[in-house]
């Protein structure tokens, strides 16, 4: 029997990354290509051409069975339909149908952080467990349920908006138009807020010098830097986004009684700098037997996720 | 083929109901009695009694082909154990098997929150539903989670504590240790704490009337019988509570994309004195489209919600 490989196509708004990936999750031959400006066609051709190219190099090296598609945004399962995307010219495009029906191959689709967590189980930091709450920590936070196994999207396949849980009803307003949701509290942007703000009261701090001495010009990956060498600023922006972090958690184990959380996204490469602060809160916090069973770990599979996770999709629902 | 019958038993800390029902949930006879006080084996002796009365009295009416036990608590599904009880003797009490052994049927066991979630769903307002969130309202909230049709345990029984999601980090604590979870803010202890304080202000509101001039005899349905009759005092604390209620629907909403809320206990008995300012944040805060299929509505069983939940528990088993 020919090697059954799926087309894993990860579709952002800067990039459009995809690969094709046997079942084992090795990676035989990947593209990237700048996400194109322009209509929602632009965007439908170059998802065709990437598919065809990668399509073409597959023929020698085993059997295309599907094709995934990772789409940052809303996505109704049942219909194959993208809803809305923040980022991409996509409003209410049936994406799924119209991939499929280019290249007569099976094709599936989801949102971007139930791809993540299910390429955690399939090949990353999750693989063996059947309860599984995945984060993906960026400007916002995606989020991935697996229940007994399988992914959970409820009724209209946008369930796990996990990002959008209030944990501080008279918080910050969100993007969304709500108050204090997880996100808005934990993620990139309160990083950058708080950064900023915490720069004006300690001006000798590492993260302004890495910023070259303009607090507009921090960035994520310098408040990490300046905490690897050991910034008190730094230290105490984790410190309290790592709160926050862990009260997001807390509840996710109260509610799911996981065996495990997958912290992933740009956001977990400060490590332990912001998981060592929400380790405390859930030990102060989270309920028994809950908190026992459940580990929190860092994912595996880096900016891989993506397009691993959208090939893993097409193995999973072939299976079943 | 003679009519199935199972005994569906709510054991609480004050009192044991229990039921023989058929599986279109027709109660045939029913018992209640105090809980006795004194150790977990005076406890068990009670439930073993009622099991008994009801097992003989339905020898004529049909065949009992299992036992549900409802226990407010702690429960590890997988082993039938009581972990723990709020108000009942039981500490990692193998209840399930003592009560199987005992009687020779097949047993099942599950926490209150999931069987009332359960028993809405095959004889209540969550008929025909498929992803289901039930909250009973009480001192605190009880939860339960349908999903695709079938009860979300996690991976160890203990699962849906929804009631313990913190909606309020910086809230007051709660008597699980933590600060502004769900129940602290939106339930039974919240709302006493509240017409309380609001009743010194507004020392003619009828609740302090209803209470003989006492804040310290107010009750719950002291609050709903005032707030019925229009006191403005009650209808404040309403809209308050009905608040956090709404914060801590919205998460649901937006975590799990239900089609139903179904929301039971006591403070139901409020209806739409709370639903209606739960109602105005979840159209101010939740994502669509989760928030346009999602239907928040008030449970049907009342208070036999416990027995019947327990009742179903059986026939959902024997049939999967």
């Amino acid at each position: 029997m020919a090697r059954q490989i799926a087309i894993g196509v990860d579709i952002g708004g800067t990039k459009i990354a995809a690969a094709t990936v046997d079942i084992e999750g090795r990676m035989l031959s990947s593209l990237k290509i700048d996400t194109p400006g322009g209509t929602s066609d632009d965007v439908v051709t170059a998802i065709g051409d990437i598919v065809k190219r990668l399509n073409e190099s597959a023929l020698n090296t085993g059997e295309v069975v599907g094709i995934g598609l990772g789409v940052a945004g809303t996505i109704n399962w049942k219909e194959g339909l993208v809803v809305q995307s923040p980022n991409l010219p996509f409003s209410n495009i049936r994406l799924r149908s119209i991939v499929e029906s280019k290249f007569g191959l099976s094709t599936f689709m989801d949102n971007d952080g139930n791809l993540a967590t299910l390429g955690e189980k399939y090949y990353g930091a999750a693989r063996g467990a059947r309860n599984i709450i995945g984060l993906t920590l960026g400007t916002g936070i995606g989020a991935g349920i697996i229940f007994d196994g399988c992914l959970y999207r409820g009724a209209t396949g946008s369930a796990a908006e996990i990002g959008h849980m209030v944990i501080q009803a008279t918080g910050p307003q969100c993007t969304c138009g709500s108050y204090g949701c997880f996100e808005e509290m934990a993620a990139g942007r309160a990083l950058l807020r708080l950064a900023k703000e915490k720069v004006k009261q300690n001006r000798e701090s590492l993260i302004l010098e890495l910023a070259g001495g303009d607090a507009k010009n921090i960035t994520g990956p310098m408040v990490t830097e300046a905490g690897q060498m050991g910034d008190k600023t730094a230290l105490d922006v984790f410190g309290e986004i790592g709160f926050w972090l862990g009260i997001g958690i807390n509840n996710v184990i109260n509610i799911f009684n996981p065996e495990l959380v997958v912290i992933g996204g740009g956001m977990g490469d400060a490590g332990e700098l912001i998981l060592s602060p929400s380790r405390k809160v859930i030990d102060e916090r989270t309920l028994h037997p809950n908190k026992d069973v459940a580990e929190v770990v860092l994912a595996d599979l880096g900016n891989q996720a993506g397009v691993l996770g959208a090939a893993a999709l097409v193995f999973d629902e072939l299976s079943t």
